[in-house]
Parts: structure tokens; C-alpha cells; sequence
């Protein structure tokens, strides 16, 4: 079939706060062809990501991400792959494109998918979607007390693992850190795996993450993750010769195949996330898994809006069963929520599992993608290069 | 002084072409505090870095670029500094906010010479602007027999060095290839340096660059520039091992420090080629050059558009006496050329060197800003965010 458009919608909550929370706007992106539709979803700043679909030539190199799309062919996995080599080529000095081709690229896996009536992961190549041990994904609390009563309601909730992250952590001394962890500990129990997420907060600052340390492995922390930003491989390599049972992990900024083999490379890791809005969608996820399959670490899926994202991130490493641990969002705003008609929810065991349906087995919601639809319009020279499409 | 304004100018030739010539538009910058006025350059794609300096905030790490610059204090480098971590941080999530970060730094740089009556090579900290041997930065010709033309109009216009690039380069056989070297050599002479970019046409294919490496020896290549796709680090060490007196050229892909200290640290490279428009501005590309310097490899600007840019791109490594080579294009478009009023000649000897004046040391010419000037107007829910400003 031919693709035959390519739509992007820009989804807002009626405010957006300055916290942590990815989950407070969205850009869908419907493919069409052969009378079947895909979704996909790219990672954050919605605009922008408009502006590199629609943009006018820069030169051969910069080319807007729709000259390397619109009108393709697709028929198998090998045209996917085909077309994200063609926006790489062609939009090589567009710095948004990966950007923009991850909501592209998970979008044409759901059509293909719908078309040969299987799931992703089964185009992918794996024979079977194991069950992942879902982490509840949340901020820390902007006290102890509050930290405590989330982790408390994720155990009872029954979680064997949390994830907390962002909010006050890290920003001031290593005592308040220790507070905050210690109430973590406290609400989850002595069972459950504790995740700690440092949000880049000490940029490339060795010392800083290395005075929280013995108050990680104290709280028998699994993973510290983004101790710093995605390129500072030396320092988290550094770091990871310290940390003792507390593993490394990162990887969610990894926006191409390379930075993440960098990190897999060069920094420690015990675990490497990856978002498979932003890294150039699931092919290219796809690549990262088995090349940290291949070198000892753990995939671990990054994901934080939608369940439309959430089942796109688990494709990637679907059918690796000891990569067990999964991101499972649970703060999610109500636009993340109502988005899709139908949810990945847990089974009776509390796992989680990358769903066996065609495609990415998610149904939107268009009467909620309409409440929460945001009008744009682009003009250069007076003329109409973008305006939000009908759902 | 206070940053009062920051406005961007998105500047076309009338007709773009599909081929590697990134000097056929521009995106300007334009900072004013005190009663002054610094200006700066963003490399391609200037609708979405437009887009990314006014899109509305997604959360708190994926803010416009604009919440992290208007309003702030500007007295020293260190404020300089302060912005653009201010700007990393707060839109990390967004991937185009480096390249937007790139021109804003530079026309910090600008405006804070222009207070002190300094160049910013002297805020950088150098004592002297050292000459640069300049390199005639071509295409290659269609046929080799263009590409000698070129060549020799190159040696006749008194050149000692001449980069080729692009074009047909890499893109068929071996023996094309063979022949356009040969034609470059010829007409240029057996002196002067012989510079050859394959514009990243190999991608990570090692065995298509290695078919080349006898050809480019025999021509006596100094360098082969960007073989493959920045993050292809095992690939670029693996041929630096077999290339010879041939050096490893790379970088200008790089957008962030990370990026080029990874290639430094895990590449092979003789020159590390960074694009102050790219890179994160004039700040980042000086630690760079600090970071070549230390490790033995040489720093050359990339730069292929106005002399707005290429005076910036020169700032960064002016002091740096040993690192000789610097690119100089010599086949602008009209646009490129009339933006600004003053150019970056060659002397007597037939070098250059970044400007011994305040800034940048460049004047724009407003009346040719106007003529390439392409109106632009963003509106989301009805709402003007973003319209041209007057120049």
C-alpha cells in the first residue's frame, strides 16, 4: 500500500504545570493507507515537532521529515526501516526529526500490523510477549510524609516495584535525600524493588550523586537513574565503580541508535531506558534491545504518557523474557488517560504485557483527542503550511 | 544589562535547491540590552528553531528556549555561561533547543563585546587572534573535469587549501570517485592541501570508505572528512587505523559537548570540525577547542554560511596558534554574501583571522535582510505566538 497522509495532532491539558510530568501534552500522529489507519505518539514539545514535518527545505540535508514519507510504499518491515533511513538522510541536520519520525515510525508498525492482522512484536520477531513486572511510576512527594503515602498506596495497590522520581530530589542536601528515600522505603515494604530517578539533576557532578550513595544502597535501591545528563558516559561509568548493588541506569535522552550504544559502551549501565517516542520509534528501539541483549544489560522500556506510547515502548523488548522490569505509568493526567478507548492493564499475577492484538492492539478515543485538541496554524509568506487536520 | 529583546529572521533565497549547500538560507538572531545590539546565526531549519524558541511549555524539562533567556542579566561570560545551562536544563526535552541555544550564545558574545568595546576573542580569554591558513570549501563538480575547473580557479585565486565535498562524492563506484580526486589534485596543484568530505554518504558502511582509502592516499588527502554519520565512533577509530597520512575529520554534526568529546575520546580523529551555529554557540565550541587542544587533536571551524558566521565560528580557536586550517566558503549564495557589510578578507599572505573589533567584529546590512526576509506568523488556539518582527 501507499501511505497516503500523515496527520499530527497537538493534545493539551487546559494548563500544563511546571513539574515533571510528561504526561500533560501529547502529538498523535495518524497514518493512512490502504483504507487502515496507525497511531503513534512522539515524545514532548508538540510545535516544535510540527514545525520539522511541515518546515521548508534547508538544503539536501535538512529537509522537512514529510519529504521522506509522504507517499512511500509499505508492504513489509524492510519498508520501515527503509523510510526512517531515508528521514535520517534527508533531515540529517534537522535536529527534531528523530523526534518527529518516533510518532512516525510507531505509527506505520500499528498500520502494518492492522494490514497482516499481528502484533508489532510478532513483525518484530519474537514468537511470544512475555509478562514484564510493572514498576509504578511516580514523583517523589515534595515532603517525606508524602513520599511515604504514595509508596504506601502503590504497595497496597500491589506493586512489587515503584519507581520515584524528580520533585525536590536532589535539589538540596543529601540528608533531605536520605528522608525522602528512607519514607520510600518505609511505604513499599521491605519486598518491593525500589527505583530512584535523579532526573539529570546533578548534570556531570560525580561528587554530588556520589554523596547519596551509601544512602541508596542503604534503602537497597535497584537502580539509580540519570544521576546525570545522557552524555556524561565518563561520570556515570565512574560512578558505577562505587555503587555496589545499586545499578546504573539511563538512557531516556537518547534520541538515535548511537548515543544509547555510547551508553551501553561507555557508561556502566546495568540498565538502559529507552523511549521509543523519542529514540526514532520502535525500529530503532528494536536495534537498542538486542544490542543490550547481546552486552549484558538490561532493556527497560521509558515511558510516561499514553497507553498508545506505553504499548509502543513494550514492542521493542517484548519477547526478551529476562529483561523483566517494565515502566508503567500511573500518575498519568486525564488527557493520558483518556486518549485510548482500552488499556494495558495488569493480570491477576500484577504483570503486565505487551497486548496480543493486531498492530499495537490500542484503540483511540476521538470524542477525548477532540477535547483536548490544540489549533495550529502555520503560515509562511501568507500561505497555510500547517493547520490542525479533522480527527 | 538586562536582555529587553530577542528576535528572530528567517532569511531565504528565493529558490532553495536540492543540493549541499547550506548557505541558501539563514536564521539571524538579534539580542538587544543597553542601548545595544549583538547578532547571531542558528544553523538550518530556521521555522522549527523558531518554533522551538516560542512553543508552549510541555513540562519542566521541555521549556520554550525563550523562558530560559528574556529577562536575564548580561555583565559578564559567566552570565553567558549561566544561559545557556540554564537553557540545557530546562528544555532538555526538546531536541532542536542546541541548535536555537547556538545563535542566542553567539549574539550574547556579540552584544557583551560590544558593552566591553572588546572582541570576544578576548573575552575568551586569548591574547591574540592568530592567522588561519583558510581552505577554499567547494562542491565537487558534477564531472570531474567541473571539479578541476574548480580547482584550479581555487589555485589561481591564490589558495593554499581546498575541501571538496558533497556532489557525486561516494555515491557510485570507487574509480568515479578515483577520477574527481584526481581532477582535484590536478587543477590544485601539488602543493597546496587537498581536504575531501564525503558528507556522511558511507553512513556506517566501513568496507565502502575503505574502497576509497587507496585513492585518497594516492592524491595525498590531508584529511577525509565525515566517512560516516557522527555517532559512528567504532567505525571512524577502525578506518584511522588504516588511513594512514590521511586524517579523520569530523564533528560538525555534533551538537552538543558531549557529542564531540566522545568523538574525541573514542574516534580516531586528526581534527575535530565543530559548527559554533550548531553546537550550542561560541561557549560550547571554545570547550571544545580546550578539550582538542589537550588531546593532541586539531580544532577546525565548520562553517558554510554568512561571515556572521564564520567570524563566530573562528572566535572559539582564534588564540590556539597550532591549529592552523580554518574553512573559509568560497561559494556562497547571493544571501550569504549580502547579508552583512563587512567581510573576513584574506591578507597579504593569504590568511585569515577572526576580526581584531568589538563583538564579532561584523555589521549586518539591514536594507539585504529585508529583501530575503520571509514573513512567518505561528498561531495555536488562535493566538499570535510567534509573528516576524520588524528588522
Amino acid at each position: 500500500m501507499k501511505i497516503e497522509s500523515v496527520d499530527f495532532f497537538y493534545l493539551s491539558m487546559p494548563q500544563i504545570l511546571d513539574i515533571g510530568d510528561g504526561s500533560q501534552d501529547a502529538l498523535l500522529v495518524r497514518v493512512r493507507g490502504g483504507g487502515l489507519e496507525g497511531w503513534g505518539e512522539c515524545e514532548a514539545s508538540p510545535l516544535v515537532s510540527i514545525a520539522s514535518w511541515v518546515c521548508p527545505m534547508s538544503h539536501s540535508a535538512c529537509k522537512p521529515v514529510s519529504a521522506s514519507v509522504i507517499g512511500q510504499t509499505l508492504d513489509s518491515v524492510a519498508d520501515i526501516r527503509r523510510i526512517g533511513d531515508l528521514v535520517r538522510a534527508q533531515s540529517l541536520d534537522l535536529l527534531q526529526a528523530d523526534h518527529t519520525l518516533s510518532g512516525i515510525d510507531i505509527a506505520l508498525w500499528d498500520l502494518l500490523g492492522k494490514k497482516v492482522h499481528e502484533p508489532v512484536w510478532k513483525l518484530l520477531g519474537y514468537s511470544h510477549s512475555f509478562a514484564k513486572q510493572p514498576y509504578a511510576s511516580v514523583l517523589f512527594g515534595d515532603t517525606p510524609t508524602e513520599t511515604f503515602e504514595k509508596a504506601k498506596r502503590i504497595a497496597q495497590a500491589g506493586f512489587k516495584a515503584a519507581k520515584f522520581g524528580w520533585g525536590p530530589f536532589g535539589a538540596s542536601t543529601p540528608e533531605a535525600d536520605r528522608d525522602q528515600l528512607q519514607a520510600a522505603r518505609q511505604g513499599l515494604g521491605n519486598d518491593g524493588y525500589l527505583l530512584v530517578d535523579a532526573g539529570t539533576v546533578w548534570n556531570t557532578n560525580l561528587d554530588a550523586a556520589r554523596r547519596r550513595l551509601a544512602y541508596l544502597k542503604e534503602v537497597r535501591a535497584h537502580w539509580l537513574e540519570e544521576p546525570f545528563v545522557s552524555g556524561a558516559l565518563t561520570e556515570y561509568r565512574q560512578l558505577s565503580t562505587e555503587s555496589g548493588s545499586v545499578g546504573m541506569a539511563g538512557g531516556e535522552g537518547c534520541h538515535n541508535y548511537f548515543m544509547a550504544k555510547h551508553m551501553i559502551d561507555h557508561a556502566g549501565l546495568s540498565f538502559v531506558q529507552i523511549d521509543a517516542g523519542r529514540i526514532g520509534g520502535i525500529s530503532v528501539a528494536k536495534d537498542v534491545a538486542d544490542y543490550a541483549d547481546q552486552h549484558q544489560i538490561k532493556y527497560v522500556n521509558h515511558t510516561f504518557t499514553s497507553n498508545l506510547a506505553l504499548s509502543a515502548s513494550l514492542q521493542p523488548y517484548a519477547g526478551l523474557k529476562d529483561h523483566l522490569i517494565c515502566e508503567y505509568p500511573t500518575e498519568l493526567k486525564s488527557l493520558a488517560i483518556e486518549m485510548t478507548l482500552n488499556r494495558i492493564e495488569r493480570d491477576q499475577h500484577g504483570m503486565i504485557a505487551a497486548p496480543d492484538a493486531m498492530g499495537l492492539g490500542i484503540e483511540m478515543d476521538r470524542a477525548a483527542l477532540q477535547r483536548y485538541l490544540v489549533p495550529v496554524e502555520i503560515k509562511i509568506k501568507n500561505e497555510v503550511l500547517y493547520r490542525t487536520p479533522e480527527l
